[in-house]
């Protein structure tokens, strides 16, 4: 079949053999797929990742173990449009996700020891299918996984009617998380970023306020007592402790490869500089900083089929799986959100 | 008076002027006063402060307003032995300890734009005074504000009986932390050191397990629900977390001065590459890192009062006022924890 593959670096192949499903796993034809930060992010050496990435997609069942049905009830059969959490855990390992994501002994699809999307097939245990209802169409399904990720904040901290709520960060998860907030609670929500145009998708949405970094001191003068960091940066942290007042609640949100050996050591020593300060504000301020990550798929897919999050306008532009190792170089242009991959 | 004084460096002198309180504040005569790590790190450079250092003390009433009156609404007059609070609020400031800590206007005796106790004479804003019972000694007493830093962990996690809680760090505050937490839940507690002689200050402490460092992953295989970061070090992070579940809590106590500018950078690069790595390791096991720092007085007292806290054995060996940079290089020394200053 046709994959991109990545070792050193990224690739194209026609020449990878599909996959077999092993037992509890089931074979799916992907439809599409997006790429993600975090995909960046593992070209550039996060996680030591080879193999076939991609995470976010949307596919047909191929080949499923028998007897297997959705949370309904209902049968999931050959054909049945899906998505898919990206947890993988061997067979005996936990039924429940939010167990699955922090199996020791999980796979974690296109990022961890598991092939990705990012292919013409891919197999994934069924226990991590859920059935696409037609309320949603292929362009919002890509977005359910990180739409889940926004989601999983919610799980997390308690936000209160009176809450500040500061998302920092207009890139695709800062707008889902945006958005997620803005209406999963009566908190006041303000979308900060750089992007005058990413921004602009927020308006219209109910609850959020969106604002241009550079403008917050004046536009916000009061810290927040919220602050989620979704700036896949390393300097994100120090800003976003910034807008925070004492004894708020930080959720973190960015994951980034290493520094590269070659980063010139001023920078490095200032990095390391701010990192220590960042910290002792934390114990300074008595910040509750919360690590966040992957989130339920079932409350992704009821917001999407009620069309309470608007997605589809976050697609940036669509290539064909030859053409992936250019897709890449254009979702990592600034400004470009989700680029689409379709075998 | 006679007083130690930080400027560029730590130095004696007898010819400091007593100070002279103003509105709402007090004047104590200082009986002794503690060596923190807080204060070590001053002089390396933490919170860039010059003047008296000093907040751990016990002393006596010199001068007091009018009508001032302890908890239990007694008089505390002239002559009473005292305690106080270090975080001060100018006039028409928060009244609640609590907020007093994080009151963007506040100064921190001893710490932040405020002289300390490291003299024969102090002013406190009266409403930060806490009595000191008669059966709490002026050894006992000098640990009171440690003691509420520990005790301020109860205050932000909630502890269960099935927690397994790693104190890591066999220093000052591991020792009082462990002691607290120990008591102050049915959780199991393990007390992580590197120093035997420490740790064997917890020998008979119920509910305490102690452990060498590098005998943790042969005695205690099973990750720890919540990791208390008590080292005082950088390289604590990781050595926490390192401890931790996923989904586990993360109690940061440790602050230190920035890395000094002559720092080799390949120390520097190694340094930012950890702490990024600890920061993605928060993110993908979704921990709660609490930042933690002043806690409740009275509490304190009450559980040196009722002999429920071993503070004493702590106590390494005492100098005077005259000798006090002699004291800090004693204070700075390997396997050394509390020494104390008496004017």
């Amino acid at each position: 079949m046709r994959a991109l593959l990545l070792s050193d670096q990224l690739s194209f192949s026609d020449g990878v053999s599909t996959p077999t499903p092993s037992i509890g796993e089931a074979l799916v034809q992907v439809a599409q797929a997006g790429i993600c930060n975090t995909d960046l992010e593992l070209v550039r050496g996060y996680m030591g990742f080879a193999g076939i990435p991609g995470h976010e997609f949307v596919g047909r069942l191929v080949e499923v173990p028998p007897g297997l049905c959705d949370e309904s009830g209902q049968p999931l059969t050959v054909g049945c449009r899906v998505v898919a959490e990206i947890n993988c855990s061997p067979p005996g390992g936990p039924q429940l996700p939010a167990l699955r994501a922090h199996d020791p002994k999980r796979t974690t699809l296109g990022i961890f020891r598991r092939n990705g999307a990012f292919a013409e097939y891919l197999t994934v245990p069924a226990q991590n299918l859920h059935r696409v209802p037609d309320a949603v169409s292929d362009d919002q399904a890509i977005f359910v996984e990180p739409l889940a990720a926004a989601l999983q904040i919610l799980e997390q901290v308690k936000l209160a009617p009176t809450h500040r709520v500061a998302v920092l960060g207009d890139g695709k998860l800062g707008l889902l998380c945006s958005q997620v907030l803005g209406q999963g609670s009566a908190a006041v929500v303000w979308a900060i970023g750089k992007h005058p145009r990413k921004l602009a998708l927020l308006d219209g949405c109910k609850g959020i306020t969106t604002c241009l970094l550079g403008e917050v001191a004046a536009r916000a003068p009061n810290l927040f007592d919220v602050v989620v960091e979704c700036t896949g940066s390393p300097a994100g942290l120090e800003q976003a402790l910034s807008l925070l007042r004492p004894r708020g609640t930080l959720v973190l949100k960015s994951t980034y490869a290493p520094p590269s050996l070659g980063e010139d050591p001023a920078r490095s020593r200032l990095a390391q500089t701010q990192l220590q300060q960042a910290l002792t504000k934390v114990v300074i301020d008595e910040i509750c900083v919360m690590g966040s990550r992957c989130g339920p798929f079932g409350a992704a897919l009821r917001l999407l089929a009620e069309g309470r999050v608007s997605v589809e306008p976050m697609i940036h532009s669509r290539f064909r799986l030859e053409d992936g190792v250019a897709a890449f170089r254009a979702a990592a242009e600034p400004g470009v959100l989700k680029v689409v991959l379709t075998p």
